[in-house]
């Protein structure tokens, strides 16, 4: 084998070693041990397949709209790959692939698919790995990916294979120098694996590519721990479920230490900025006494004092059944379904930016009495927060703003106030977790390991099969692997249209949790048990082996109308 | 079988809702797979076997003192169990169990293994767990263990099955207490699980016993996540492995976050108030950029100016070498090392104690100027910290001080007076994170699970023995279970005096970390490397099946010579 730097071509050996950090790095045994974990493929891969066309699509809103932003790719149908002999010839392809916005487990496993494929399918081909994100495409920076370069990353977390970056390609220039250096590597296509918005500027590109003819075909793969990019076709998007089991063998862990100690409350907020999805998925794998999901505390106009009465009334509740501890599930976007701390939020950008703060707190009169109410209720590091870390535009960061501990501490003045007229008698003792990084990055499960490969795969197929504006979608994810489906979804038809700046602009509608949706419902038909009894489930670490290893989250299963993973195991002694 | 609450005996069933709450429990597909985990045996056990004395004992330090608090037990030699046709009978005993203090994986296969062993080798026997700690044998509140009972906590975490407490034996109306119970319940002996000081307070009960002429011998064991109970026969706390391994998957995901994005300094703060052994191994088990270690800081007499250069300075040569993110391990008690923060805290609370802080500030003039210098650098939310969480003696409450965000604040205003001068261009991000009550309770590791097994199995075999006053301790811990030596070491020997109001005290001394011992020494000839390169390794999940299951930590297989297992695996492309 060559040695790391002759791996790279031109442009990557410059800046090569952050690229080439694993290559020189130490493995665990368990990193080491999961090299060469055998990954299975969809059975429609095993024998010759062709690309067949499903319904023609529309958009999931302003259709007119969606279709005069995208005149070439609007309308197009889904592809579906069935078995069959196909016309494609398997000649080589120049393809590239970048990672875009931030990490989850399994994007490495996307690119090794669609390198695998290549391999297998059009033997000759070259794959260029875009370096840092979309700005790798526009600047040319970019590595050829080898067998040797993919191996030490094949089911690995993280993104260091190629790096992400949050650039986007937006401007006229920007689409120009991406269309140059697409001539320049003379590419097929290009695999972009990214979150909704990487995923409609992937669009955005295909449809530019295919207005100037380029041969260029765009292909999207949904990537997000969040998961909120999902629609029919595309049950989930990757790193949501490992980043889930991260979290909850965390929080079961917590539940035993709460259930050991019998003293504390611990109040959990879990990555997830705009939709709880990740919050109540990890409900669902450990079943704590309380867990908030914005978009119903959204539905329900909760007030910031409505959520804290509703905590501690429960724990109230518990204190009559003995029960003094507890365990708190808060997605990180929480106080973006408040209105009124959004309200307070939007004051105090606007006193920050316009006028000097007096230390004697004269400035708080500028605020109207119901925010000036919730401000002086919030702890004191709260509101410095609030005042004091400010993003470069000056206005108030909330992703850093620690909600678990600002309803920690309402909650904890609640229970005083309780506490003197009698209701309550108990002394409450709180901490405060923060579940995050941790998550992004782990070794990705065998479910997540599996599904990206599979994504990574079918993307080659459909750049082999000519396809552009799809993103790849596998689907039939409660069977077993060799029974998935692989085909493409056409990315206008998850798009809708935001009004900015007196423009219309495409948008992929981030998927919130549908109060109506199975996940939801199963939630909300336990959560008062799981506030009053203790019905703690600690999942433990991911396993790799054994029976357990291969199964997947409750979300994307009560999605799918497979219920039979919640089906409990109670161990009653009997 | 019986249903839960004729499990429990009378003075059980009353507060029989927590402790019978595992068995109402919902168990996840791993803690379900754990509950029949096979645990192999030292051979010892295997076939007939006495217990043999090694040489009398003396006392860590001031033996005569402790001669004087102990002359019943002082200088009796440790026990061996070694293969022989044994004298003793093997009638049922009567045996008590209690867990102390603060959780630590593996503590219910302690009891489960003195239970297995009373079955096979003293059939008849009866054990009762005290419940809630201490505080169990004072009050006589226990429960009687049966197989059903103890069934669903075999290899799982946590300490609910007879839950812990933080009380002490102390006065001598409590030991009167326990003696009352002792002699109602007309027990054989008592098994003390816990740390220093309850292992201490274990000895004192031993003595008290025997001075009474009581039959009940009491026998500790070596608990802590900490790992600070340890000598040359007790090789390691137990609780210490999992944890370590727990934090590590956690930092090792950080790691590989880290190096993905490119652009953040993570500052993660570890459980551990004394002694940085947990640090320390998770250095070792994942090779951070930068660690921090107490005894070091100590020794080095480094000031928080010092601390924070020397990490200004780490992060200013890696920008040299392109690299603008990193992992900096700081240990939960890093403040109780550095003098001058302790001087601080120590006149805030006598300020806070005697007068009243003005909001003008004119308080800290009474701090003198080193105190009010540090005092002013510190950012407000560590202030705040300082001024507010008070105990309720008044103190400041030094746990809760999150010395990570102190750390990264301060380095983040030295890179900035730097970016001033030219000697950094960089644009400092740093990310906190504390991981701690989610290791002390997770699913023990297959090490734990065996270790406190023969812990349990070797306490049940030196009570049958009439041993008294020693701490389970099983040795050659780099071998197979197989060849695991069982025996008992006299507490007396780990014991020093403290004086206290004017009396001796005796204590069993706190092992810190030993710069000149074989961890230390690993680490510090590799952290220079580590801090410039990137030599992150991300140990994954704990796995129960597979090759590196049932491996051991770095600091136990270093302190036992044993040195195989650093070797690294590096996987360059060759």
């Amino acid at each position: 084998m060559a040695p790391p730097s002759q791996l790279l071509n031109g442009a990557g050996a410059t800046a090569g070693k952050s690229i080439t950090s694993r290559m020189a790095s130490v493995y665990s045994e368990v990193q080491n041990s999961r090299l060469d974990h055998p990954l299975a493929l969809p059975s429609v891969f095993r024998s010759p397949f062709k690309i067949v066309d499903g319904p023609a699509s529309s958009a999931a809103g302003n259709p007119d709209e969606i279709a005069k932003l995208f005149p070439s790719l609007f309308g197009q149908p889904s592809a579906i790959l069935v078995p069959g002999e196909s016309n494609e010839s398997g000649s080589a392809l120049k393809i590239g692939v970048v990672l875009s916005g931030g990490q989850a487990p399994g994007g490495h496993n996307v690119i090794s698919g669609i390198f695998d494929y290549l391999q297998e399918c059009c033997k000759g081909s070259t794959l260029y790995g875009f370096k840092g994100g979309p700005a790798g495409i526009m600047k040319g920076k970019y590595v050829v990916l080898t067998p040797d370069y993919i191996y030490p990353y094949r089911n690995q977390g993280g993104f260091d294979m190629i790096c992400s970056g949050r650039d986007k390609i937006e401007t006229p220039e920007q689409f120009k120098q991406a269309e140059d250096v697409a001539m320049k590597l003379d590419l097929d296509g290009l695999v972009v694996i990214g979150g909704d918005d990487s995923n409609t500027n992937a669009c955005l590109l295909a449809e530019y590519f295919r207005s100037r003819k380029l041969k260029t075909r765009v292909i999207g793969c949904p990537k997000t721990i969040d998961g909120d990019l999902k629609c029919k076709e595309v049950p989930t998007s990757f790193g949501f479920d490992t980043a889930c089991k991260i979290y909850s063998e965390q929080i079961g862990n917590v539940m035993i230490d709460a259930r050991s100690t019998g003293k504390y409350y611990h109040f959990v907020r879990l990555m997830g900025r705009a939709a709880s999805h990740i919050t109540l998925e990890c409900a669902l794998q450990t079943h704590p006494n309380i867990t908030l999901i914005g978009e119903e505390v959204a539905s329900e106009k909760l007030t910031s004092k409505n959520v804290t009465n509703y905590i501690a009334d429960v724990i109230c509740k518990r204190e009559c059944l003995g029960y003094n501890y507890g365990v708190i599930l808060i997605p990180e976007g929480l106080i973006d379904f408040i209105p009124e701390v959004q309200q307070l939020i939007s004051e105090l950008n606007e006193i920050l930016a316009s006028g000097i703060v007096d230390e004697s707190g004269k400035w708080k009169e500028k605020l109207i009495p119901q925010s000036l109410q919730l401000f002086e209720i919030l702890p004191p590091a709260i509101q410095d927060q609030l005042m004091l870390e400010r993003d470069p535009h000056g206005n108030v960061q909330v992703a850093k703003i620690e909600t678990e501990k600002m309803l920690m501490q309402m909650v904890e003045s609640e229970l005083e106030k309780r506490k003197q007229v009698g209701q309550y008698a108990c002394h409450f003792k709180g901490q405060s977790h923060f579940f995050g990084y941790e998550g992004r990055c782990g070794l990705p499960s065998n479910f997540d390991s599996s599904y990206c490969y599979a994504l990574g795969y079918g993307a080659g197929a459909l750049l082999q099969g000519g396809k552009s504006g799809l993103i790849s979608s596998v689907g039939n994810l409660g069977a077993p692997v060799v029974e998935w489906t692989v085909g493409g979804t056409p990315l206008t038809s998850l798009m809708d249209v935001e009004r900015r700046h007196g423009k219309f602009k495409p948008v992929i509608k981030k998927a919130m949790v549908e109060l109506d949706g199975a996940p939801f419902k199963k939630f909300a038909s336990l959560k008062e048990e799981w506030s009053l009894q203790n019905r703690y489930i600690s999942p433990g670490p991911i396993q790799f082996v054994g029976a357990e290893a291969d199964r997947a989250n409750h979300t994307l299963l009560l999605e799918l109308g497979i219920q039979g993973t919640l089906e409990l195991m109670i161990r009653w002694l009997e």
